[in-house]
């Protein structure tokens, strides 16, 4: 029998209903490492068909896998939920081969409007990216 | 002979210059429509492989598209320009078989930062997303 | 009889009841030059108080003017909105005596969140800061 | 004899220049709580005449208690370093009489980029905002 409390069990069902049917996440080649109530951390290994022509991922990559850890951690609550406004800033260049981890985490959140950060690090540790998301919850659920 | 102006010239071979060698650009499907000094429009399909979980295009697609029009508007005065901090929100939701074109254009600009605006449309000319870009300008080249 | 059209005095009837009550926007000194639905400009002159230790305005007075064009232009359509998310770029030094000119523009909207883009120019018609708002619509009226 | 770290004791000496004749923040009513490289802490209170027409605090207000701190722990290093880009959610009511302290840290940094994070707190210890700023440092000093 299982010890997770049923709210974290219910982020993942969500996370399950979200990411199985995410074709773009699947190419990326994401996987799935913590996911709860308000949290998500994904990682993912950069190809060559992810460089720019400076032969550095393109800022679309570190964004998209930064975005994935946002919309699954906004929705981990079970209200389905819009992004309303994103961005993020490349500090460090990402080269082919490097393994990025992206850690999305609540900041602050009202009844509505949820504030998210998502810290993106390299295998050694090092910041590559800081992205903040803003999501707009509905009445809708995610999974019944 | 051409008629073109020089730096008109000039923001085209830097074009041809990242853009060749763009594989992540490619794999988008994204072609060049136009390109001067602090302009460019890209165009592209939104393909399947493109969706996400509730089947509408991945974040990260348009941004992806927004991120690539801003990098050739910043780079065509061929000064090696670096990413600060971009921002989108995302307006109206993206399917399968959307044709979107982002144009890119400079909004201000000081010696060593540009701030460029791309306004991202779908075929029916409706606004998808409002991306917000900001440019560091180095003092190296693009192309010599 | 007037010949305005009857939502334009409606916008100016939400400016008037945000407006009369906002301390600070008259501390600020801010003339209202334009109102009707999304849309308002506002003009301030920069004194002395306004300046930071470098001689220049504080970064928070031109985002405060842009501020309150922006939640003017929000409130505008009689939907009580609160604001989700500001971000602004200042492209350009303000000095003591500069006027300021605040134009506040719906770019895009949904039924619950408008997404305002405001440009701050000086006397010089000089673009001194880019400012964008998105904020959420509540379901409440700000006058009956 | 003081046991400071000689790098402290440079970022309370820049701060002193910049704050000394920083007549906005003090207008603002700022205190210092802490300084060192990369990192501020001020504390101020909301006066009425900080308020808008709804009776809470203008986002301005905020907004400037946020980026005194921004500027002061950017220039910390004692490189005059100039705002690019800033932005603030909103994410609680202030009002007349509210304690406000704004944390800023440094998150990332490259030679000529600077990445900040700023938190708002009200006196009940509640987020109140949080603010991202970026800074470009020029080769100039503070103080000589």
């Amino acid at each position: 029998m299982s010890d997770k409390p049923i709210h974290q069990d219910l982020s993942a069902q969500v996370l399950d209903r979200m990411f199985r049917q995410d074709g773009f996440s699947q190419w990326m080649g994401m996987e799935i490492l913590e996911i709860s109530e308000g949290h998500c951390v994904l990682r993912m290994t950069v190809r060559k068909e992810m460089l720019n022509g400076f032969d550095v991922a393109h800022g679309g990559i570190t964004y998209s896998l930064a975005d994935s850890a946002f919309a699954f951690a906004c929705n981990s609550y079970n209200h389905l939920s819009l992004s309303v406004e994103t961005s993020i800033s490349h500090s460090r260049a990402v080269r082919e081969g490097d393994i990025l981890t992206a850690k999305a985490d609540l900041i602050t959140q009202t009844k509505k409007i949820g504030n998210f950060q998502v810290i993106v690090l390299n295998q050694h540790h090092e910041i590559v990216a800081v992205f903040k998301g803003i999501c707009y919850r509905t009445d809708k659920k995610v999974v019944e």
